[in-house]
Order: C-alpha cells, then structure tokens, then sequence
C-alpha cells in the first residue's frame, strides 16, 4: 500500500470506516439488559458475541476457534508456516451499561483490516492473530484481563474459585458453557513465537478530541497507586466546639484532596479521591471520621512515586497539624508498562505519511496490552473519543471517518513491520 | 445567704453537691437500651422518670402535677398567691446513648436548691417552679422544645400527627400513656406570670473545661444557618481525564470544607459540614456529584448573616471557577436568641461574691430557654462538662465540686432576684 493509499478521508470512511461501524452495531445488538449494553463473562448475550466473531473470522477466511477461556481467535496465516505471530487483539467483553467501542473497536478493525488484506490476497512475513478476548472488564468476577492473561500464560488459577454476585463460581460457569477450566493453563502462547502485539482502542478521554486529532501513539500504560484512606478524628457537637478545639475528620480529608489535586497536576501524572463519606454523618456533628481513595497514575513510575511521597508526607503534616489519625491501606501498586519504541516510531511514520501531526499520549486506564509486558513489543494506538471524551457510558461514540483513518494506520504499519 | 455561704468548696461539695450526683445516677437506672442511657419521649423508661420526678418533688414540699404534654412541675409556693413566677428548667428526655447530665442537671440542680430552701424555711418574693420537661431532644418525632414549647404557648399542633419509627402518631402515644392530646393547648402560661425563666445546663462543649472554670454565663443561644449541598461537577476516568479537563464536584467540595473552617474561625462563630458523600463513588472515578451539610452558628445574627453572605459568595466563586454546578437548600435559618442582661448580671454577681472570674461564652446548642425568648427574660448558666467536654455519649462527666458550686450560684442568684 503507498501512501498515497492511506489519505485521510475525513468524509469518505470508505475502506474501512463503514464496516468497523456496522460490526460495531451488529456486536451490540447482544446485551444481558434490554436498553443499554451490557456483556459480562459467560452471559448469554457473551457468548452470541463470541459466535459471531467466530463466523465473522471464519467467513473472512480466518482459521478461527474459540479457545477454553472463550477467547476468539482467528489467524491470518503467512505463507512461511514457521513464521512468528503478530497479535492483533482487545477484548469483547463490557461495563455496565456500556457504550459499543471500547474494547470491540480493536477487534473490528482487525478483523476489517485481515477481511481486505484477504480479500486483496495481502502477504505478510508473520502470522496474524485476529484475537477477541473474552474478559477484560472484570465485572462478573472482578478479574481484569481474564482472556489476555491465558494468552500471555499468567493466567491465575486462583479465578476459577471466584464467585458472582449470584454465588456461581467462574470454574461451573465455565462448565456450564461447555468450556474446560483445566485447559486454560494450556492456551499460553511461547514467547519465542510472537512477534508483537498490538492494540487499538478508543481512547476513553478528552485529550484526542480536545487536540482535534483523531489517532494518538500511547506512549506507555500508566502505573497505579491505590489507598484506601480513613481519618480518625474526635466527634463533636456542631454548635458547642469552638473551632480551635477541632479534630475535625472532614477538614483533614479536604486538605487532602486539595493536596492530591494540586501535586498530580504536574505534567504525566492524574490523581483523584473518587470515594469520599463521612460514615454516619450528621448536620450537628462535627465528624469523627471521614474515609477517602486516592489513586495516582502514571506513565513513568519515577514520577508516580515521587508524587506518591510528597502526597503521603502532606498526609503525615495534616495529622500531626490537625491531630487526627491517618491510617492508610496500600490497595495497589502497579508499575506501568511501556509501549515498544520501535512500533511508536511505526505508528508514527505511518501517520506522518498521511501528513496529519503525530502526537503522542499515555493510557491512564489499563489494557490486554499490559498482560504481554516482556513477552513481547507491545503497541497500542489511541482513537478519538466523541462528546468529549465520555467512556463507559451509552453515550461513548466515534466517527466513521476517525475508525476509517485508525484502520489505515494498522494496515500500513502491518506492511511496514518486519519481524 | 451571705457571700460566705456560697464560697467554692471544690472538695468537700457537701451542701448540694452530692445530692445532684444523686439524684442524677438515680434517674438514670430507667433507660429504654439495657447499656448506656436512652430515654426518648413517652417510652417505659420515660414514663418512669416523670413518675421518679414527681414523687421527689412532692417529698420536698412541692405542690407538683404531670401536664398533658408530660412536663413534671413542682411548684414552691411564694406567700403572696398572687406573686409572679420564677421558673427553673430542663428537659428529662436524652439522646441515644446518652450521658447522665444533659438536661437533667438543671431538673435535679433547681430541685436540690428548692429542697433545702424548703429545709431551711427560706422565702421568695415569687413562686419558683421547677420544671422537668419532657422533651427536647426531638429523637422520637423529630419534635425538638415540645415540652417546653407547650408552657411557652408555642407548641404546633401539626407534632400530633407525626410518626415515629415504628409508625406511632405522638396523639396515639400520649393516650396510650394516658394523656389528652387536646389538653396540650391549654398549658401555656400566662406572659404576666412569668418572673423570670433560668436554666441550668451542662455546657456539651470543652471551654470551660479549658478555662479551669466551674461555670459561665450565657449569653445569648446562637442563631443557625443550615444548608444541604449538592454539588454537580463531570463523572470521568480516574486514569483518562487529565487533570485540566477535570469538573470533579469533591474537589469542590474540599474548597469549600476549607472555605467554611477559615471562614467560621473569626469570633464568635462556627462552622461545620457535618455530612459529606460522593454517592456511588468509586476509586476509579472521578465524582461526578457530591453532597454535603453546612451549619453555621452564631450568638450574634449579623456576625453569621456575613459569614454565610462571604461563604455563598467564595461557593459561586468556586463553582464557576471548576465548571460545577452548586445547589443550596436551605434547612434552617433561626435567629439567636440572647440572655436577659439583668439575669446574666446577677449570676456575675453571685459568681463574683465567690471571687471566682466571671465566665460568658455563647450557647451553640440550642435550649429549652430558647422557647421563652419574648415571653420573659431568660439566663442560662453553663457547667463545666468534664473528659474535655464529651456530650451525648455515656463519656459526659461533671464533678460533685462543680455541680455544687453551679448550684449555689443559682440559689444565691435566686435570693437577689426582685421582681
């Protein structure tokens, strides 16, 4: 394909735009609720998406199965039988409530992009693995990654003992719908044969739609720190403690989250307190207590940690200065996970060809992509997010044209990857 | 009584003292939870008291009912029927898990006082009733004042109708304990009768703790502002919405926590946001709305009409600075309440025949007196509330050496007062 071929076609979405839109709805059409869309591991409305994935790729001339995790997968092949594999994936699994993009967008441009290279008899130096993960989200059994983790072979045992909100745990939901839990230890793919790994997603924020772009090259998935706060402080009748004699709960807690907000507005870094409660609260009570989360992100963990200490020994000078009690509860301390700089140059020259700026951005949300962290070079390209930027949410959307240019870009940097 | 007589004995506590201890552990054997004490309007317990109450008026002389609203009155009769009257009162109903002291104190206080003025044959130019209301807290119905608001001549008929947890209406729990929801009407006093209305109560707060000193004198009982707040700001991404972008209502909500703590910490003020929520929160997303309680205190009306004109004014600031949308509503909005000169002078002069330094600070609780504003004049006199001053929790202390000297200046006071 030249470069003249991938031009950006703000109107026409003609290659690709079109069908990554109408597989987008087609998918949608299965929910486990009657308005909105919702599909969690191993529904009902899961499992018709998983066939009609399967059909998608077998008609587009894929060898396909859906493996013992329900992930599906079909494979491009290359003519060299030893060649390495190149996968291209995300996950088909939803949120609550959830809009038609996230996650599926990568596995309907993938499958767009194989179903023309097929058709156009397209050879490559690399097998490609079209694959929809079956569990991304962990609604039903708060386990994230669940498909990409069987692939990349850090598939936790200790899920299969998970139960539902209904009490059913992962291993009979498996055997429920015809699945094997024993064999997912066996889906690992060797490190030896994959070349890389990439990923398109919708980006999920504001940052594409506010520069008016409609791809950005994800630079890294940022690393997380997760507290669970709580204040012990001295309860007190609202009207009869002067404010001097305070050990006011709430107080300390809105110091820190001015504190979180003020030292994660640097450059790389996001921190917010999403929970907030004064258990019990009262009008006429000065409160007790008060319990937060804190949660700092970043794409390059030296600055997440630096944020991480300054924050806690804001922390450490509010209680001593105001006399409560801080007591903090790690929750998680995920490093975050580069993008390969030889497939962000990729990216980048594929984009630089049509002419439109390249620009760069980190993942604040986690993605399959994670899971092959040193198994392989992960690659992950950002499409804009409509409304703003709106994600998990009905009113998530894209554009036809912005889907169009995003599968352009994977199909040139397929053709110029070498392996 | 001669200045001698009333002379601090902070050991010996010999004269009435010890039976205010008394009185006080005897009263509280009745209590609706079998630990801790919890005695709210018209239970068993209730009953039991008021009964308690009568019978030790009675014993000490007193010409004594129980009304319709399950006020206990005992009057010491002056020798001129036609003389004014002094009242002396607090209310018997507590919180739940309350202390022994809170409202109780200025019951067994004033009736200590009237049982050794019975003793010892002393003579007022006015009848002194000792008034045990029956309740003020307003735990059952929601109705604070109702005992006191029916001798005011203010008691809201609409109280009969209200339910209380288990669906009683107030008119079918005084029939089922045997009074005449339509007599209630009928209680009020006369404005003419009335000399003077004093109580006597447990300050609920640490200043006099912190000044070393037994009792202080009122002022005024603080006017109260009180707002519910809703804050509407963006739901977003906890990792994907960088900071700029961000409208998170419980980072608004900590500017104004601060807002209102510097605001209220002039003289002569406070102020609280008592409750605080995110509704739904999670750690993984930034609050999208956020709820919170302001109460703002005063003695002086003008003092928190500005502080809550500036606060309302920084929440716009606020608002319209972080892009969110701050809704008010209005709960409360209750003038102070000021003290009677006169009475707060003649407790200073009784204080000062002692030698001890005359103490005034503000109620920020609101009292029984509170009702008999423009009916009479009012005094109030506070006593030190021990354990830093705890107040509704079984922590609530006072000592037998304060509640003896408390007592003496009200007898003192008492034979001061013309009318």
């Amino acid at each position: 394909m030249t470069a003249a071929g991938i031009e950006r076609k703000q109107s026409s979405a003609d290659l690709y735009g079109r069908r990554i839109m109408e597989l987008s709805d087609y998918l949608a059409q299965w929910s486990e609720t009657p308005s909105g869309l919702t599909c969690t591991y191993l529904s009902q409305a899961h499992r018709a998406v998983a066939n009609a994935l399967a059909s998608l790729m077998k008609k587009a001339g894929l060898e396909t199965h859906i493996d013992a995790v329900g992930n599906v997968i079909g494979r491009y092949k290359s003519k060299n039988a030893l060649a390495k594999t190149v996968i291209l994936a995300s996950h088909y699994d939803t949120v609550t409530n959830a809009g038609k993009y996230d996650g599926r967008l990568g596995i309907v441009s993938a499958l767009a992009v194989v179903e023309q290279a097929a058709r156009a008899g397209r050879e490559f130096p690399f097998h490609i693995d079209v694959m929809a993960f079956s569990e991304e989200e962990g609604v039903r059994f708060g386990t994230s990654y669940l498909g990409s983790s069987a692939i990349a072979g850090r598939f936790d045992p200790e899920f299969l003992g998970r139960r539902d909100a209904k009490g059913v745990s992962m291993s009979e939901a498996l055997r429920e719908s015809g699945f094997d839990p024993d064999a997912i230890a066996g889906l690992a793919y060797a490190k030896s044969d994959i070349a890389y790994y990439l990923e398109l997603h919708i980006e999920q924020g504001p940052v594409l739609f506010e520069s008016d772009l409609p791809v950005g090259i994800v630079t890294a998935i940022a690393g997380n720190t997760r507290f669970a706060v709580t204040i012990e402080g001295e309860a007190g009748h609202a009207g009869t403690v002067p404010m001097p004699y305070r050990h006011d709960a709430a107080v300390a807690a809105a110091e820190i989250i001015l504190c979180v907000e003020q030292r994660c507005s640097r450059t790389g870094l996001v921190g917010t307190v999403g929970r907030l409660n004064v258990p019990g609260g009262a009008t006429n009570v000065v409160p007790g207590r008060c319990e937060l989360s804190l949660d700092i992100r970043s794409g390059t963990d030296s600055l997440r940690h630096a944020a991480v200490a300054d924050i806690l020994a804001d922390m450490k000078g509010i209680a001593q200065r105001r006399g409560v009690k801080i007591e903090l509860d790690e929750l998680l301390n995920a490093v975050a996970v580069p993008c390969s700089a030889k497939l962000q140059d990729a990216f980048a020259a594929s984009i630089e060809r049509t002419g439109l700026p390249v620009y760069r951005l980190q993942s604040g949300a986690g993605h399959d992509a994670v899971m092959f962290d040193k198994l392989t070079e992960i690659g992950m390209l950002f499409v804009r997010c409509g409304n703003g930027g709106v994600s998990h949410s009905p009113l998530e959307t894209i554009t036809a044209a912005d889907a169009d240019f995003a599968a352009r870009i994977l199909s040139d940097t397929l053709g110029h990857l070498t392996v």
